[in-house]
């Protein structure tokens, strides 16, 4: 079986088997064992603990080789040193994708057992292997869930079309955590640790073939292999839009990495060539991976880089005005046929250029006329719309009103939006209505940019 | 009296009238009667409206000058045609602090109107006035609250150590709900509108003398005089840190201040000089106004530039390393006795070096170990103190031990956390507790570095 055939295994088995098993609340094996018998997945879950007949109510085997029937899928929670032998059991037992969550090898310097586990992993090539030292993969859809984090302190999020790969579970998993939060959909989540057989690489371009996939998150410290990667990014680039964030590209940051996942880091300079060259969208920040996810999932591509602003806020129509002179963009000169119609429904001293300013008393009906105008003006390619909720001139339905017009655009438009929970409460019912929002203009324009970059090649 | 003695009266008055009081809901008037009849202003409140006897049960005066007893704070909500009529009954009546909220004047060019109003200004040099066309000021220890925005839909943060002078309203009154989300203190507010008479550089100086203003944040789009803003600036930021963010950095941005507030924006290269020469503290963005004023308000300042990263998630290590050199800080080498007491607590591949890696299974006590020996090295000047909530190990106390150690720490530090509704309870705890918080590593080294160049002047 081809190796992108495999991994379907680590998202969609139809039996798993839980080695490390554990009846110790808070230990990974209990937490790992838990996540699969109170959740909703509808394979069949084995555990495997030689210490117990049962581990939390579950019938539990001495090996895996003790299991009568397939396994298509083990997660692997028990301690570094017999890691080698279970991943032996499982190869003879011929499943089919395993993760090994246990950390202990390479990233703490133990190379005879990386080798061990190694030699393990050249004997059983049909078997592909997550890890070790990761959080493992979740794919929501069919409630495929390896990470040993208890729900009550990580949120899943629900199931959408980003999907994430991260060499650090840590950085991972708090993604999902505001994710979930935020009521943000995630559709495939890979934290691929030492990545010993599975890299980085290896997931990009299954991910890339995703059909469910639309958009593809990416932390990473070090590639595997220089130009495999090379060459999967060109070729997945080109069909989705590949974020990512690059852990070390100082110098010192760098050295830090060889502690955490034993990959080198590479320089900054090969990494911003790479980028360039490929097509992939470099985040500079956790928080643009953040930003740029959310506007390429849910808004169309840019056919051009001029931004109109919207707003009841003076200053903020300000600092957006910045934000998009400072990102490279430009602005927007909106049509006469759109000053005109605006100018029908706002006092006569506001401001129709761009930002468009309905002033700080605007009602509905402004924001109505002025972003139907704007949406159908070909002298707009973008919008920046700024909504602050708290004004009482604005009905409590606003949210509604504007998703309802927002559901046919064919530009991208981003709400922007400041301030506590009533401004929360009506951001969310956009962003699950899949209009993206941001909390700040400069952000927002960073954003727009690029997706014009990644617009202008594709 | 003298202008800086005269400033108390809007923020400690004994007796306010509502000018405009009105009955109509969701009206400008209507809110801000509401606000200080439901509130819990202490002093006596006047409504004038000669429309009405009652308006909201409150007995109404035909005019100002009706009312018998002295008012010594008036805010004005009536049409701007009326109100250099309004203010000159102000005048007559010796109110002594002036909010004008209404706008319409020279912000939409009405020229005529402003100077009409200019003019009333003059005549009674005793009266001072804020505004027009501004949300007014709020001190929320005494309940005064000018604001028109109804608490359900902007939630009024605690009584705090941070002030906030805003030109924009629309950004002064996000800020305010951030904070009151959030539970963030903000102690005095003040939005200024079009500035006819007290402008930036007063409202500075106040903020300079007054004592329960720890740090002091503004948003400015332009300056009404130069001279007299500069050398304010310069002895107010001695005294307590200035974070400022100014709007039309960008020339485009800076044409879009004048249809905004009527005031000339200036150049940005003035600006820079002028933050430079007086110490300003320079936000670049909104979300730096927030995280400057956290860390300026809660942290003690630094001795010296020497940054230590704790963690429990590797590749937050990565990024946060990444942050402190690019931000042009420096790594802390920690100290053997350092190295020494944390190795004990740690299994042996933890890397104890700058990040301090406790590992992803790092429990309270290697973070209590790793915390008070950090606190007590001479080679660390701050700490990034990162913390993932989500890991299993970590009590749910951990964030009260935390607190608890860092009460009576001598240098900054920050605790960095992701995630959801977890990790945003315990970060809840810690800043209720007067410790900085942050999401993200890079912001957090950006502010330790405003904070590092601040603390190098003083």
């Amino acid at each position: 079986m081809k190796k992108l055939d495999l991994m379907q295994y680590f998202f969609t088995p139809k039996s798993i088997a839980v080695i490390g098993a554990s009846q110790d609340k808070g230990s990974v094996g209990f937490v790992v064992l838990e996540n699969f018998a109170k959740g909703k997945y509808k394979g069949k879950l084995y555990a495997v603990n030689p210490k117990h007949k049962k581990v939390q109510g579950i019938q539990s085997y001495a090996s895996i080789l003790d299991v009568q029937e397939e396994v298509e899928h083990a997660i692997i929670t028990v301690p570094a040193k017999i890691v080698p032998l279970v991943l032996e059991q499982c190869g003879k037992k011929k499943v089919k994708a395993v993760t090994i969550v246990s950390a202990g090898f390479a990233e703490i310097g133990d190379h005879v057992l990386t080798e061990k586990l190694q030699a393990v992993m050249n004997t059983y090539k049909n078997m592909k292997v997550i890890g070790p030292n990761c959080l493992g993969q979740m794919y929501i859809k069919e409630h495929v869930d390896a990470l040993f984090l208890p729900p009550y302190r990580l949120k899943r999020p629900k199931n959408g079309t980003v999907s994430f790969i991260s060499q650090s579970g840590a950085l991972g998993s708090a993604i999902l955590d505001w994710a979930g939060a935020r009521d943000y959909g995630i559709n495939k989540f890979i934290s691929y640790g030492n990545a010993m057989d599975i890299d980085e690489a290896d997931l990009l371009e299954y991910l890339g073939e995703d059909k469910e996939t639309k958009v593809i998150a990416m932390y990473i410290e070090g590639v595997r292999n220089g130009r495999k990667f090379f060459k999967i990014a060109k070729k997945v680039a080109k069909r989705k839009p590949v974020i990512l964030i690059k852990g070390g590209m100082s110098e010192e940051g760098n050295k830090a990495t060889l502690s955490h996942t034993g990959s080198l880091a590479g320089s900054a300079q090969v990494y911003k060539a790479v980028f360039k060259q490929t097509g992939i969208i470099h985040a500079k920040t956790m928080k643009q991976v953040f930003d740029f996810a959310k506007l390429f999932s849910n808004e169309p591509l840019m056919k051009g880089n001029r931004i109109q602003t919207i707003t009841n806020g003076g200053g903020y129509g300000v600092l957006a005005t910045d934000g998009i002179i400072q990102s490279g963009l430009q602005l927007a000169q909106p049509s006469s046929a759109t000053k005109k119609a605006i100018r029908k429904v706002v006092p006569s001293y506001a401001i129709i250029e761009n930002p468009i300013d309905l002033t700080g008393d605007a009602d509905d009906k402004r924001y109505e006329v002025a972003v139907k105008a704007c949406l159908a003006d070909k002298n707009i390619d973008a919008i920046i719309l700024i909504l602050l909720f708290q004004v009482p001139t604005l009905s409590k339905n606003i949210d509604k009103v504007m998703e309802k017009i927002l559901k046919t655009r064919k530009k991208p438009v981003i709400v922007m939006s400041a301030g506590g929970h009533y401004a929360a409460q009506h951001k969310k019912h956009l962003e699950r209505h899949n209009i993206a929002t941001f909390s700040s203009p400069f952000p927002a324009a960073h954003a727009l940019k690029a997706m014009y970059e990644y617009g202008k090649k594709h």
